[in-house]
């Protein structure tokens, strides 16, 4: 059986992803970043979809980007609520990591060599955030190329590193689609970005609303709990 | 004045490489990282480099890969003495830790991004290090596309990110003829994979053997204190 790593944040889309990877028939090793303490409940709600597929390895790297100063990073700041397509699309978004994919693939990529790896899942998306560089198709193939440059067993052709990331051409509706026919449970993800807790989700912030409209649109129940 | 991240271990080869850059007339923000018990007198060596220098900004990265349950990576492990050129040549040295240029540069490139800076320096040598894919120019080019790849700016052509690794073509003695010219204080730097001390060497290892016959070829009076 082959081990794919899989980045899991204990959002909507990686738990469809993971579930995708099991289904092609991976051995799936997960991998979570904890950045800061807004992130405590998504490492949380990560455990959950972990756990709830039966996934035995799980790796939780912490990474403190304060060391470089800007503190704003990481520190609160008031999440935008109720604001529509237009005001979403512009801007950067509240849980911005700067080089974000990058060190989470860089991490990954130690992670696949470690565990004799050659694959690595990722749940970008180009439809949802087409505004991020590093959710393209041109963004991840010059990072798989990279990859192979990077390990021994790349530049000896032994072993191609493949970056997978499949839900790439899929609605949010679609995501929700897939994940529920491969009996994803969505009530134990977390999309929010100001939760109140590890399964109350604000209902208002960018994220929420996109959520709401995902299972809306596939016409399928939303098994969240909004407190508005 | 431009800005650039050198990333400094406090070894020999990077505070050459600090030198240059501000020869070259950035203003240096340097990186380094601390990734397990073995590095903490390398990170004290740093931190000397980077005052020697005026260096203002010093940023430390604490990665943990213990989390990936590879404990091999950082636990205690004995290190090669007194072996030749041929050995050296062979196995996974001391320091290794996987996808290590690829992580070290990712978040250099956070850093970047967080500094406004288009410049990054790394001090990686092709002729030392002949055994890495991830020190070979091809490697670099690779990344250097990614990561252009990877930001708004680069995308939309407003800015072009560099990596620097001016000493890839420089033997061990060339690098130290350069850095001496530029006045660097290699008492500050460690290079030994087995310390005593901050400022005492084995004397034995790979790294410190390397580092004598550098100087010894470059004749230079080598400032280290060696154990043996």
């Amino acid at each position: 059986m082959k081990t794919a790593i899989v980045l899991v944040s204990g959002g909507l889309d990686s738990a469809t992803v993971a579930a995708i990877a099991r289904h092609e028939g991976f051995e799936v090793r997960a991998l979570s970043f904890n950045y800061g303490q807004r992130h405590v409940l998504e490492l949380e709600a990560a455990r959950r979809v972990v756990a709830a597929q039966g996934i035995r390895h799980h790796a939780v790297m912490t990474i403190d980007l304060r060391a470089f100063g800007g503190s704003a990073l990481t520190d609160d700041i008031a999440v935008p609520k109720h604001r529509d397509a237009a005001a979403m699309s512009q801007g950067i978004p509240i849980t911005y990591v700067p080089a974000r994919n990058t060190i989470f693939l860089s991490f990954a990529l130690a992670y696949a060599e470690v565990s004799a790896a050659q694959d690595i899942f990722i749940g970008v998306n180009a439809l949802d955030y087409s505004g991020y560089p590093d959710c393209r198709p041109e963004y991840l193939r010059a990072y798989e190329a990279m990859a192979n440059l990077a390990t021994r067993a790349g530049v000896e052709g032994k072993q191609k590193l493949h970056i997978h990331a499949p839900l790439m051409t899929l609605t949010k509706a679609g995501i929700i689609r897939r994940g529920t026919e491969l009996g994803v449970d969505y009530s134990l993800t977390l999309s929010c970005y100001d939760p109140a807790a590890p399964n109350l989700a604000c209902g208002a912030c960018d994220s929420c609303q996109l959520r709401r409209k995902g299972f809306a649109e596939a016409g399928i129940a939303d098994p969240t709990l909004y407190r508005s």
